[in-house]
């Protein structure tokens, strides 16, 4: 006898979620730098209500493992199988954190989106046979998630628009447009963390209307430099305050303008390979070596990022903005803001805050706004940014 | 202006496949021998039928690879991140190559369930501060399986068992019950790969009552002394004839059979850390050197795998099976399966191929099974097999 394969009697929760309309959802992010979990829970209905958010740091075992890999260490697949369901609980632990802290029940959370932690990220691509494959790799178990939380995950978004032929970022995209797209303005979203990305958003614009691609530096070569100064006291140009009392050096300046990345058309990406330790530390000892002061250094690289951005905005895009909404830890160093002001002074100035949405908090909001659209099976990438041959439904649902 | 989340007005395919009667099924799995890529089409419905079945060998560098990580190797995360894709790619390719061959349109099948390939496995667990943790690694990206095919994607099943506190296998229990279990027969699922493993189904018994556990060596014993006898020209005793013509030496099976692993309770599970050519060698070089002849080493070699088999039966089941119906390669062995007859005599034995189920095909199928039940939001480990504390839905679904 063979058991004839029943349909659920149940409620069966995809379509349950998937039908539901205002939904709950927890986004769970870490970055590259892998400080730690970003935790946002938010409400979605005709509107979206920001509920709680927080940072819950790596305990220092994950941080150190995790950095042993970005940095190209090489592991046994046990460890990495370890390491996958390691972060999974530590992504949970941050996810009740954020509920017990903020007096949310957790059964009241519909779905988590995770983006996990990138291990690696390639998207030039490997030859494989006649074939060139991109490849990416977030890890932190969702099911681990699931199973710790009792909710439906989705987590692991990039693979998808790689397989479609793009480049698996920027995938913020998507949450900007849904977020800050508007009927009358163009605008821009900036964000200015160690690489500094764009999301242009033109007025009345559709989703394919989206431009999005990283400009250039963001706080990279500025934090680095920072810490040369300092010998290694400060970690960042706190409020660009030593930048602002030093001179930009024009000659040097229009030297970095050269780069070849600020040429490339989009989309593109960037990252540590291009503006990273090395490239800074050229930058620092040459300017030394030739009597520059090291506020003059300063002020030159944190003009190197506004400029690049600028010339981004001239060079790329269809328009002028006429709002650009800051967000990263770039928008808190003031003598960088009044560089963009000064180069964009037609458009207006604001940040995410001016929009009730914490700028700390964008990403993790992003991958929660992720979530709710693959659930509801709407497709969530954005192939004019990440350079996808079509539109996707991004990530994977653990139903646990 | 904010956008509203607006529910998919087209049909949404988590909907539409969930709620859909008769499903058409792409199954792929990959074994722990890292050989190639077995793919089986079915149809569901009230029965299942198989539509085509075969194996498609890895490419030579892809075996390679894989052996590499599988053998302890350390790997950079690139070389993991892309090895994902690259196998993704693989499995892809298999399942496109069936089709064409079987002379099925990619586009009639539903979904596709993808096991993956197995890179780590641990149910003993690591501590994470003071928390033991299990988990497991299947790589094989399904959102590239997703993007080749264009169909509806569930993979990655073990890690919802664990994360519910099982051990992530056995996993085709399920299918076992689904596939086999009868109104007025016990009846044993006996696989005999490199590990031997069993699935106990009471007459007209529950999921609950369903019994799985490995019983101990399959044929490794048996593989790696028949390399060592031939001087490497054989990988394994041909229908059992070598050992057809030895005696066992009863001191010796005595002997063997006094290993712990075949004295602990189930659920439990073995691999080559117990049974592979670390044991295997000690075997043959003692047995040599105590002037026992090749045929008598194998066939108490082949002898041991039987007892042990048989001991299980014994000692862990609630009943004598009126059927054993045989699956694996060791079903072929017909030394090895005149002695389950000698040690069964009361017991019918069987193959799957009596069912109309080709035995090579079973765990393709098997993870059919679990990504139809998957997309209804049925739960589908066997919790008193792996044992997990709960029912979960296993498998995470890509969409693309």
């Amino acid at each position: 006898m063979q058991r004839s394969l029943s349909i659920n009697k149940k409620q069966n929760n995809l379509i349950a979620l998937s039908k539901k309309k205002k939904l709950r959802v927890a986004g769970l992010m870490s970055g590259t730098s892998a400080d730690g979990v970003d935790v946002a829970i938010i409400d979605f209905g005709d509107r979206l209500k920001v509920l709680a958010f927080d940072t819950y740091p790596y305990p220092e075992s994950v941080s150190r493992a995790i950095s042993k890999l970005v940095n190209g260490q090489e592991q046994s697949a046990g460890e990495i199988c370890h390491l996958n369901f390691v972060i999974g609980e530590v992504f949970a632990d941050a996810g009740l954190r954020l509920c017990k802290k903020s007096g949310i029940d957790i059964n009241s959370i519909d779905l988590i989106g995770s983006h996990g932690q990138t291990i690696y990220h390639n998207p030039a691509g490997r030859r494989f046979g006649k074939k060139l494959l991109r490849s990416t790799l977030q890890i932190g178990e969702p099911a681990v998630i699931a199973g710790r939380t009792g909710r439906m995950v989705i987590a692991d978004f990039r693979p998808a628009d790689i397989a479609a032929g793009g480049q698996g970022a920027p995938l913020v995209s998507y949450a900007d447009y849904i977020l800050f797209s508007d009927k009358k303005k163009n605008r821009i979203i900036q964000n200015i963390g160690g690489i500094a990305n764009l999301t242009w958003l033109k007025a009345a614009g559709r989703l394919e209307d989206v431009i999005a691609f990283d400009t250039g530096p963001g706080n990279m070569i500025i934090d680095h430099i920072a810490c040369l100064i300092s010998n290694g006291k400060s970690r960042y140009d706190v409020d660009g305050r030593i930048a602002a009392k030093g001179d930009v050096n024009k000659p040097l300046l229009k030297k970095l303008m050269q780069h070849k990345f600020l040429k490339r058309r989009p989309p593109k990406t960037t990252g540590r390979e291009e503006f990273g330790a090395v490239f800074s530390n050229i930058i620092f000892h040459n300017a030394a070596q030739a009597g520059m002061k090291a506020e003059d250094i300063l002020a030159t690289a944190t003009a190197f990022t506004a400029e690049s951005i600028i010339s981004a905005y001239k060079r790329f895009l269809p328009d002028l903005p006429d709002e650009v909404i800051l967000c990263g830890g770039g928008a808190r160093n003031k003598t960088l803001v009044r560089m963009l002001r000064d180069g964009i002074y037609k458009s207006k100035i604001l940040t995410t805050d001016d929009f009730g949405i914490n700028a700390d908090a964008k990403e993790a909001i992003s991958f929660a706004i992720l979530a709710a659209q693959t659930i509801r099976g709407i497709p969530n990438n954005v192939p004019s940014a990440t350079g996808a041959k079509k539109p996707v439904v991004l990530g994977k649902i653990v139903q646990g």
